[in-house]
């Protein structure tokens, strides 16, 4: 594909044709040419000429060697030791909706434990008619259900308040993961206790607490307890990994990640929000004068476009290019995602790779021309409610800049002539 | 959960209540008890007094120790050598629909090799405008799709046509996987190199040709190739593995996985089916009298309870169970699986986690109560042609008993007082 044929005007095909019947590329990256000049049909390769390697059925089989960078990476300045810390999913080089376990982000406040199956227990207590506690083979008695959720940290994004900071999607946001879970519902193991003892259900509350030794414990109304929350032992259909709260984590759809409580230990029906550390002095949103808002569970409607970005430049010149990019809410189905090239001036629908489904990432595409001049891209979501993504000065005129959490502002890629990209934030 | 406190005719919440208001379970696996028995209450466990451990980013997360037998297996009777294996996916640990790529099982002919994205070439030639040769870099600028997709091996269940023989859901139907897909249409390549060359359509052909030594290389009519076939790069959001074909496969939406071309490196367009070897002497159906059909591609309707099964047995005793499986249909969606405990005498209807989706996997569910008695353990699958899963019998009343590939035939578990289960053919 050499860049001396683009024409905006031209059709994908004509393009591409134009190239492929010009002389043969001399580009970096250009490759697509007449099949009489390409090598590959003179030369045999060496991975053509013998036999491969055999694949052993152990251990579990890895990413091949070539892509060794596409990995949760932590960001080592952010928290005070890799003990309470948090690493990112690598969305810049994924695609599609799934994220594998193996490069799913996660945060843990005091390590991630070893909870053996036979060990596991989960507690139900508080205003139920009996007081349970089930083990893991007891769980797996009960009828699973199947959803694919995303869980987002409440705090992804959230350098971004104080103006651009981190250089890739994958660090920006990247504190957000995808999978399909399997899980037993909480309202089925609810009403195993029986709810007759907690009366009124209108005003309970649940404390859902970990069993690792920060005892990460949130409260959750009884009306969402009762929804759609899980109590999950498989994503992606494996067992969960260590990190994500091997055997049994809850799942809280749309919610932040922080009350989706992995170890899950034990539940309590209660009378009140216990208001404990997670979600008073953590997990609230600093407003512009120092107060917090007491409550803000559920992931507004955000997106990203993850490439191009500044993990992913543009390699191969201009003509076709393909921006693609995620796009969820915490409250419904994704129905729209516009892309930008000039900021925010003017927008594009991009294409949804399928319907939004609920509480779940969307994949959308622009399929589209770079003419080589510099762009300003940016994303912005729409969900099943109407709500549109804001800008992030429209967040912070209502929220000042005292926040962290809850960032769900347009993002901004400059995107140079020379095809990389920077993470900036315009006005 | 006590097996003294069972009681088919009670409700699953009963049963639990009942067993909760009894004694302190002693059974091995029984835990359902008073919340004030269970020492989890009164005695601080390890895993909660202390720091877990850190999560490092690098290298790619992997499952928890104790889930170390997860893993693909192989028969190492089945093929020669290992260099031209098979191995299987652990299916009857598995649940939900999703295959992570760690564990799906893969098969290749001569090894698997290591092929660079920056020395990736996939060339389309024959009747076509004008020959093409694209590089990874090109496919990437062409528009994307992402759409979940089993792929079957033909020979998958081929050893139990001579009756059972293989004592496990992996090893029995372990040869499939399901995974969401990220790649550009083969319509649209096509489309790319022009076929006005190859005149009427109707009768034309695509052979697909891999860049492994063994050159493993398919005919697909040229309807098929224009309908839902993909050229992938991704697989559940990331790089295909190299075992899996990286950088690019074929995905050919329900038909067998052979098809499914590895490392794909060429694509010609053809007047005829080229008859290669991987679709005359193998991957072809032989029947009674010693010829072969000529073509089967699609791969029936069909399902299997994966749990409990010969590798999962029953451990917790009588009363609530729930069984498990998978059903899909390379004709469409799954519509319905019925469940039998009596060999096929009679029927119950089981549970779908979702609406069944066109070519992919369907997780059913059929919660009921074990009483202790012995059962038969069965599963039909339905899809929307309205085809209905045959017996083995029926199968080879059609095809004789020289046949390995397409054994959709319906698979009985027989499932002992002592909880047990083992892979049995009943007429």
């Amino acid at each position: 594909m050499t860049s001396s044929s683009n024409g905006s005007g031209q059709s994908r095909r004509a393009f591409l044709k134009g190239a492929a019947a010009a002389v043969p590329a001399a580009a970096a990256v250009a490759t697509t040419a007449q099949a009489e000049a390409d090598p590959l049909i003179t030369e045999l390769q060496d991975w053509a000429s013998g036999l491969g390697d055999g694949v052993d059925a152990t251990p579990y089989g890895l990413p091949i060697q070539y892509e060794g960078d596409v990995i949760r990476r932590n960001v080592e300045w952010l928290t005070a030791d890799t003990i309470s810390s948090i690493n990112f999913t690598p969305i810049h080089a994924l695609d599609g909706t799934i994220t594998p376990q193996g490069c799913a982000f996660e945060r843990h406040h005091s390590g991630a434990i070893e909870l053996k199956k036979d060990d596991y227990r989960l507690m139900i207590n508080g205003l139920v008619d009996q007081p349970l506690v089930f083990s893991y083979a007891d769980l797996e008695r009960f009828p699973r259900e199947n959803h694919v959720y995303f869980c987002e940290c409440a705090a992804n994004s959230g350098m971004e308040w104080a103006g651009a900071q981190l250089n890739g999607a994958q660090y920006t946001h990247g504190m957000i993961h995808n999978m399909e879970y399997t899980g037993v519902s909480l309202r089925t193991l609810l009403e195993e206790a029986g709810l007759g003892a907690a009366g009124d259900l209108k005003d309970k509350w649940v404390y859902v607490e970990g069993a690792d030794a920060s005892s990460n414990g949130r409260s959750i109304p009884m009306e969402k307890a009762l929804d759609d929350v899980l109590v999950a032992f498989k994503a992606n259909g494996e067992a969960l990994r260590k990190e994500h709260g091997y055997p049994v984590r809850l799942v809280v759809p749309g919610w932040e990640g922080n009350m989706w409580v992995k170890w899950l230990r034990r539940i309590e029906v209660t009378n009140q929000a216990i208001e404990s550390r997670e979600e008073t002095s953590k997990y609230t949103d600093t407003l512009a004068d120092g107060t917090s808002r007491k409550w803000t569970w559920a992931m507004d409607a955000k997106s990203i476009v993850t490439s191009p970005s500044p993990q992913m430049p543009i390699l191969h010149g201009k003509g076709p290019l393909v921006i693609s990019g995620l796009a969820w809410s915490g409250k419904g189905a994704i129905t729209r995602v516009d892309v930008s090239k000039d900021g925010g001036k003017t927008w594009e629908t991009a294409r949804l790779a399928k319907p939004g489904e609920k509480m779940a990432l969307t994949r959308f595409y622009l399929d589209t021309t770079w003419d080589g001049e510099e762009m300003f891209l940016q994303s912005r979501a729409m969900d099943e409610t109407g709500y549109v993504q804001p800008t992030k000065d429209e967040l912070r005129a209502v929220r000042g800049e005292n926040s962290v959490y809850h960032n769900n502002g347009i993002q901004t890629w400059w995107l140079k002539a020379d095809g990389e990209l920077e993470n900036v934030e315009i006005s």
